[in-house]
């Protein structure tokens, strides 16, 4: 990073779309400052920084704000030198592109009723849609990586990023719910990419703590359950 | 455009997301074939083409099909020359990305209502909504604009493209609803920025019809409201 250069990250510690911003500072080499938020207690910081969505994470470079995780995953990769997360090639740009906002539109509005939901029906009809996603991905992964372990080829690209701020989401997930997401049988090529990228020494410290999420992911089941049962 | 490249573009006429493919098409000079679909039937190539959408508007450059409006702008800036879309700052690629996704996030999932609804109470909140939403993208323009016509400034950028699709729909919506969307009294930039933008040579022939519109949106509700009858 250049000198002088001040990066302020605000997030919460289970958001895995702040989880995607720190994997890819981390993996620029950057260093910021983390400042975790109460979202039950917005700060002005955050109300200042974010006023349109009021949601973290919000990247703050030199006094300028940043928000909405895929947004803030570009400007990392353009304001900062280092391996970039996308190709030089505008086709591979754009196949990026798309499959990170599968991700985004398809694969987590499939995969949040699967553990907060209402009936078990709205489960059941979740998970097959998560798992159809994951396989849509398996397929996406296989034509992108040429054989190699990331979305990105050899080394990790703006997919590998968006889908791996996840996974500590889906290992508690396959917890809760008792269904492998990353299963060797059926998406044999992902389950060997959760390991890879998972290892990595710019995901392992950013990562939220399996454990934790379960119990977080449980506190939200208990507070819904309650919320409806006063409806 | 180099020699030898074949670029085809699958659309429907009224779909505004077709529409900002064609400006932005236009804006770079780039010659195209344009092939209209039948969604009530869908063709061979779009299903090969978009298998995992299945939607327009998917754009194919030399054999290669690239699908998903906000991804397809992006592919068109960077693989081909002329006026960028984006800014060369990375700080203003971001503030353009924002509002671009603003425009889908929220703008348009708050206008669809506004003339598909089924309550005079959910076309209330619709309306209510759209105008916030618009307000928001006032802020943006003043800010993004500078004193110049359009989000991009002097010339046409990622935002005035992503929105500008969307004119032809909004004057129908005007008509429709009777409600003022481009207010000069509420959003007096919007309404000055409206008028500049459909004048462009590369706007005007791509539009789709404002009474086309209406028309296709009249029989769009006539469907809704005769299958909520037979529910």
């Amino acid at each position: 990073m250049a000198g002088g250069d001040e990066l302020k990250l605000l997030g919460t510690w289970p958001s895995p779309f702040v989880a995607r911003v720190e994997i890819a500072l981390r993996l620029k080499g950057l260093s910021y400052e983390y400042v975790e938020q109460d979202l039950t207690n917005k700060s002005e910081l955050l109300l200042s920084s974010n006023p349109v969505h009021k949601k973290v994470p919000v990247l703050i470079h030199n006094g300028k704000a940043i928000s909405e995780s895929p947004v803030i995953l570009q400007y990392v990769d353009e304001a900062f030198g280092g391996a970039s997360l996308l190709s030089a090639d505008p086709y591979e740009r754009a196949v990026a592109r798309f499959w990170a906002a599968y991700i985004d539109d398809e694969l987590i509005t499939a995969w949040v009723p699967t553990i907060l939901c209402k009936t078990e029906e709205e489960k059941a009809e979740a998970i097959k849609k998560t798992l159809a996603a994951m396989e849509r991905l398996e397929g996406a992964l296989k034509d992108s990586s040429k054989g190699k372990p990331f979305f990105g080829g050899e080394t990790v690209g703006l997919v590998d990023v968006v889908l791996g701020g996840l996974n500590s989401w889906m290992k508690a997930t396959e917890e809760l719910i008792g269904v492998k997401i990353f299963d060797p049988a059926k998406t044999p090529l992902l389950a060997a990419w959760v390991e890879h990228f998972d290892e990595l020494d710019a995901v392992r410290d950013v990562s939220p703590d399996v454990d934790g999420v379960i119990k977080y992911a449980k506190m939200r089941q208990l507070e819904a359950a309650a919320g409806a049962s006063e409806n």
